[in-house]
This record gives structure tokens, sequence and C-alpha cells, in this order.
């Protein structure tokens, strides 16, 4: 196992084209990230990934696509507005602010403060003599609140009151559309919505690569069901993110449940357990996937808001009700970042280290490269890279040694390499060489698109 | 050919699933809209297939996926901030704002004011007695601009100087990072670097269903080559987008090159072409794809505002040179429409009208439907759903008479409708009706996946 820490991860996700600072030239923009010709690729894997396990295959579930800016009333009644804020504190000394369950969390990483009220975080802060993790001193202001969304404003004239929102999540896009996607697509509760899109929070304390940032991707599945059946439905999709996550390659020793304790839920989850991953160093265990029993609280206060019925109307039993929900919510850059640092290996061989990202197939952004011997077999390499170019992402490689284009592509997680030479000519075949293995087998160039397909199938 | 108009393709596009308004139970949010279960799978495909063609099957390019929040800074070199608005004037009458070249542009299609001074339009207003579209006075007042960008701040302390926007395209996201993308993947110029993602624009007058959103999606090549070989991949980037329109399926009559004339080109511009397709009644050609050379503008903008070098050393004639690039720019939504609006058809049969979507199999949203014919063949349709699934989007349809399952499915472009059968369980086969002929064939069930498989290709 190799060493692991955020700072050797982040080094190699630049330097070999996953994820870039944003905007570098100009010095970045405070924790923003661009990701790269590999990382995009990779990144385009998951996503597609989570959408054929929860959407494709699922005959419960259906997609959406809602529109980031959406009407001011919907955060109303989500609680964002007003609501959705982080507990903050401002040092007197240096005037640097900071959210006060962090600075707990930071101090012990065993306590965790969801459910606490602020007087009790700021005693506890007081009573553990806390620091000012800037300039040392222990003299916090009490709590302040901080919107957490972006704001904005459309439309032409600048003095209207069209303020608006950069959504917090995606899952208000699937609670307001719940009627018109339960009538046009004829489902019956048991159903799901689920939605890739982009969010937004005015974090205070972002960090730690793509972790936590301002901007970030979420996939998430709101699951409609029956009043009394949540609780079986909250533990079939527990199960099923976490058989998603172990699929997906990722070990299984990093991975467990953190059911929340009654007092941390909020008031009206029934219940809520967060998939945490043992990321680098220094984050160590943190949340990845969240699972929640929201009971019926979205659509309540949806329709309360919208005075439209939210109510099912059930075929069967004649029976109307406002159904419970389950929401499975994950973020993609940070599964992107657990499945990139489960992946990165230095793995020690006879004479050599060897920096290796044993990617599952499906996730790694090169299935194969396409490595000519020498220049004379450009032409043939050429048109190996057209064939298999039909059906996956692949490269063309022919800078250097054929030892040291292995090693290139070991450390982009390249589960294939595909060398041209002098024979495949005469014997139309290539030396498909293992990542994982190093092992080479020969096979006819006929047969590639089969033998590669069926080894990133997922 | 059907009739075809705007308000009927709206209609059927929220009847059926494809795109509903947003935020529709709090009665919308102007110019918003949502992509249901069948739109999110079709915007999905166009998506797919871009990346496939523009970036998987190109030896030239690569992919990126760069942040919206950028340094401020990136929209001082690409001239947004302080450049890029709108000519505006408003109404003195009824106070009410406009976008002037579009003034003119309503009142004689035949006109582009593209590159026109501010006063030439004003001039051309008042000798035409253009009037107020919305109280029909012709008292309008001299242009005032107008900033395009959405404005928003970032950060903690809401005093500090914090703004950022929402960037108005995703090309600076790609120049900026030109220099990081070229040396980790070490392309060699001529190559581009694509991108999909959202864009955000304060457009006044936003409108015509998807065809112009405030919130929309690009999917945008930059190719790097040699300055005095642009002209050359003007064309071949021309004819490459023509040629993926005609791929997908539109109507070669549909669709036209508008070369601009020399007056009309931005100043930077050595050449540009537009795609234009005829898009449904009222709103008629309008842009689809615009390609451009933008020669060396872009990349000495960046290297002077952000003072690190964007020249390229080429390494077989030791030459460094700021490369030139081409840009061909297309809206996710807006190709959207047009595949829509192509595909709608109302077909005259003997005794009967059917509403059909003629979509290519590999765009259409649902790949096949599958019908048990009746309730008794549930287990068996379950079957052959779980199979199908693990490849396509396929749906499971069981209410109503087959004959209204086939129109419904035909409704939503759906290629294939696969009927289980009494027969099936006995000789596991299937009737595929195929949605253009209305055919049906008799097929075995394990030839499922390979002959649907093939149809879907692209």
């Amino acid at each position: 196992m190799a060493n692991k820490d955020m700072e050797k991860l982040i080094a190699h996700a630049k330097s070999s084209g996953f994820v870039y600072q944003g905007s570098e030239i100009y010095n970045g923009l405070a924790n923003t990230w661009d990701y790269g010709p590999l990382g995009v690729e990779m990144k385009n894997n998951i996503k597609r990934l989570w959408w054929k396990r929860f959407i494709q295959e699922s005959p419960y579930n259906v997609g959406l696509d809602s529109a980031i800016f959406m009407n001011p009333r919907v955060w109303e009644a989500s609680g964002h507005v007003g609501g959705f804020s982080d507990p903050l504190t401002e040092c007197k000394h240096c005037h640097t602010r900071h959210r006060v369950d962090k600075l707990i969390e930071d101090f012990d990483p065993n306590v965790h403060c969801e459910g606490w009220e602020p007087e009790e975080m700021m005693k506890y802060i007081r009573e553990n003599h806390i620091q000012c993790p800037d300039c040392g001193e222990e003299d916090f202001t009490d709590i302040r609140e901080f919107e957490l969304m972006f704001k904005t404003s459309m439309g032409v004239v600048k003095d209207a009151k069209n303020d608006i929102y950069l959504r917090p999540e995606t899952a208000q896009g699937i609670f307001v559309n719940f009627k018109n996607i339960q009538r046009t697509s004829r489902k019956k509760v048991p159903f799901g919505i689920g939605q890739i899109g982009k969010s937004f929070r005015n974090e205070i304390t972002p960090g730690n690569f793509i972790f936590r940032t301002r901007e970030f991707e979420q996939m998430e599945l709101e699951f409609f069901c029956k009043p009394d059946t949540d609780l079986e439905w909250f533990s079939y999709w527990k199960e099923g993110c976490m058989q998603f996550l172990l699929d997906l390659g990722l070990t299984k020793d990093n991975l467990h449940f953190r059911d929340h304790a009654l007092e941390e839920l909020s008031f009206y989850s029934k219940a809520t357990s967060d998939i945490e991953y043992l990321y680098p160093a220094p984050l160590g265990w943190g949340e990845l996937w969240g699972i929640a029993d929201r009971t019926d609280y979205d659509l309540s206060r949806h329709q309360q808001y919208s005075k439209k019925s939210l109510e099912y109307l059930d075929p069967e039993t004649n029976q109307k009700y406002i159904p419970y929900v389950i929401e499975p919510s994950v973020g993609a850059d940070r599964l992107f970042l657990a499945i990139l640092a489960d992946a990165y290996d230095e793995e020690q061989l006879e004479n050599d280290t060897r920096l290796v990202m044993h990617l599952h197939p499906a996730v790694a952004p090169v299935k194969a490269a396409i490595l000519p011997l020498t220049k004379k077999q450009s032409d043939k390499a050429m048109e190996v890279y057209s064939m298999l170019a039909k059906e996956f992402n692949v490269e063309f490689d022919v800078a250097g040694q054929i030892g040291k284009r292995y090693r290139r592509q070991d450390a982009i997680g390249t589960p294939y390499c595909i060398t041209i030479d002098f024979d495949t000519d005469t014997d139309q075949s290539v030396t498909l060489r293992d990542r994982d293995t190093m092992e080479q087998i020969r096979l006819p160039i006929d047969e590639l698109v089969h033998y590669i397909g069926e080894k990133v199938k997922f």
C-alpha cells in the first residue's frame, strides 16, 4: 500500500492532466478546480455509471435536468432563505471568521455538532479553550448567521425586484417537478427521480482539494414511497449505494456507514446515514454519500408554499397521500476524489517503484494506449487507433521508449497498452499489456474491440 | 410534412415529458426550462454524440471541464467586462427596453447588424420609423450599454472586493488552460480542446422556447493551429460540423451556411460562418452553430493580461508563435430544439393521423419499449426489460391497448416496440415493431441486444 497523502495526490492530478487549479495563469481563484483531459473523461465515466445504475437499469427511476435558476419562492419553501446558513463566529483579535462546528470537530474529531444549538456550541468552545486557528487567541464573538446561497440578479431593469439565487442543491428541482414527472411518465409510487447537476454554496471553509468546493456537482436521487414503507426503502438504497461503490472498485476497508444519532437528525428526518470514506491524510474519514429519510417534509412544504396539491392518488387503494422521500445524495467531485485516492499506488517492484492507478477499467479515462514501436508502425497504429476510437477513449502514445510509455500509462490508470511492432503487419496481431499484472499477450487486431469491451463493462 | 409551429412543439414537449416550464408550480421563472425524463435522456445523447465525434474519435482533440467561476481578470482579458453588452434603447413612452439590433432585424430580416456602429443603428431605426413593439410609439432614447454577465459575490466577508461573474461562455476556460493542457497531454499543434458546460447571459430578449435562454449549455471546441493554416482548418471544421448535423438526421433543406460579410466580422476575426437552421414558425431561419476564425486574439490577450507566455514552441521548426484559433461553438439546447423540431411529424395514415418523432435511434430517449400483451406476460416482460436495460434506456409500458401504446411510443420517438405475447414463453421470441415503417418482425429474445445495438450506432 502506498503512503497516501493529499499533497502528493494533488501534484500527480495536476502534472498528469486530471485536475488543474482553476484560472491558474491568473494565480487562481480560491477553491476552484478545472478537470483536465483525463479528469473530464473520468468524471464523465463516473456520472455515466451512476446514471446507468440508478436511472437506466432501475425499473423504478427516471431522470431530470432542471435549471440552476429557480423561482425564489422555492428557497423560501425549502427553508434555504433565512435558514440555510452556517453557524459562524469571528475572532475578535484577528477578525477572521470560522465555522463553529468545524472549530469543534477539528478540536475533537469524535464530536459531531449536527443538531446542536448555537449556545451549546459556544459553550463547548469556551469551556475547552479552543483557539483561533489563525492567531491562536481565545476571544470569539457569539454566533452569527451567514447566507450560504450565491445571489445574483436577472433581467434588464436593475432596480426591479429580481434577485435570484444559484441553487444550493439539485434536490428542489426534483421536488417541484414531482407532479409533472409523475403524470407524464405514468409512474406509480414507489418511484424515483434522479438528477446530475451543478450546485453552489458560499461555504466559508471550503478546501481539501475537490472535497469541498463552492461550485460542485451533485448526483441526487429522490425516491418517493408510501409513508409506512420508508424505512424499508431507506435500507434498500443504503445497500444499493454501498454496492455501487464496491462495484466501482473502492476498497471495502476504506468505507463504512455512519448512522446519525437521533439528536443529530434534522427535525424532519426519521433516519440518516452517511457512507464515509477514508480520504488521504490529513483529511481522514469524511462524508462521501448521504442517505436520508426526509419523510413528507419537502413535498408538504412545496404544497403549502405553491398552493398546488402535491398529493398522490394511489390507483389501487384510492388513497391520497403525500409520498415520503428517501434521498441518496453524492457529490460527483467527492466521489472522483475517493476513486482517485483509492486507485493511487506506489508499487514496489524488484529494482524500481512504479506509480500506478488501479482504476476500474470502466472508470479509467483512457481505455487503451496505442504504441507504435518505431515511426515505421505509425500508419498501422493510426489504423488501430481509428478502429478503437469508435468505441472507447483511447490514446496514441509515440514519445520515448516502450518501457517509459508503459509507466506513463500506468500512472494515469490506462488498463491496456497495445504495442504495434515489427510483426504486426505480417500476423495482424499486437502485444497487449495488462496494467495490473504487467503481463503481455499476443492478440489479433480484430479481437481487440471485443476483448477491451468485455473488460470495461460495468 | 407536418405543419410545424413552435406552440405545438412546446405543448407536445411538455405533455410527453421532454421539457417543462421551470419552477412551474410557482408560476415559473421567466425563460427557464427543465428537461424531463425524456428530455434529459435526449440531451445526454446529444452531448455524448458530440463528445464522441469531436473528442473521442478525433485524433486531434482532447476534453476539458473547467469551473463556471473564474478569476475576474479573465473577463477583462476577454473583453467581457466593459465590452460584452447588448446595444439597448428605451422607449420614452412606455419605458420598456429593447435590443436595437433585434428591432432592426425584426423589421427587416434581410438586414444583419453585426459590426454596425450604435449611431448607424439608431439612424436606421429613425429613418425607417421602427415602432416600439410594446406600445407602438416611435420615440426611443439613444443607445445604452447593459452588462450581460451575471454578477455575484464569493466568500465570507461581505464588504471585501469579491465580486465574481458567472461565465458567459465556456471558451475562456479553454484559453486559460491552453498551456497546462498542451504540456500534460503532450499534444502538438494542430490540436483542439473541447468542453461542454453551462454558460449564463443576462439577455434582455430571451425567448422562443429553448432557442435563447439566460442559462444555457454550450458545446465548444477551440482548435489551435499554425497561423498560416487557419483558413484551411476553418473549412475543415465547417464541413465537419455540417456533416455531424446531417449524420444526426437533420433535414438537409433545413440547413445552410451563412458566411458573415467582411463588415459583420468582429475586428479580430478573419472569417466567420453560421450554420443556420429553419426553426418552426414564427422563428424561421436562425443560428445553430457558429464557426469562427478568431486568429491569435484570445491567447494574445491572455498573454498580455496574465503576463504568462502562451507561445507555442514548434518542435520541428523550433519556431515560437501564438497559435491561431478556430472556434466551432454550438448550444446543446438549441441543437436539441432543432432535432426535436426536425423529427416532429403528423403523418397522414389511411384513416388516421399519427404524431411521430422520427428521431435518429442514437438520439431517441427511449431505444425500445417493452409491451407485455396482458398481465400474464409481466414476468417475461420484466426479464426482457432487465436484459435490455443493461445496454440501453428502455421503457416498460403496460397501460392500454397495444395500438394505443404504439402511438404513445411513436409520439416520443421510440424506434422499437417489443411485444411479449402468448407465444413468447414457447418460442422465446418477440414481435418487434419499427417506428418509421410500422412493420413487424418476429425475433428471438437473445438476438435483441445485438439487433438494437446495431441500429442505435452512431
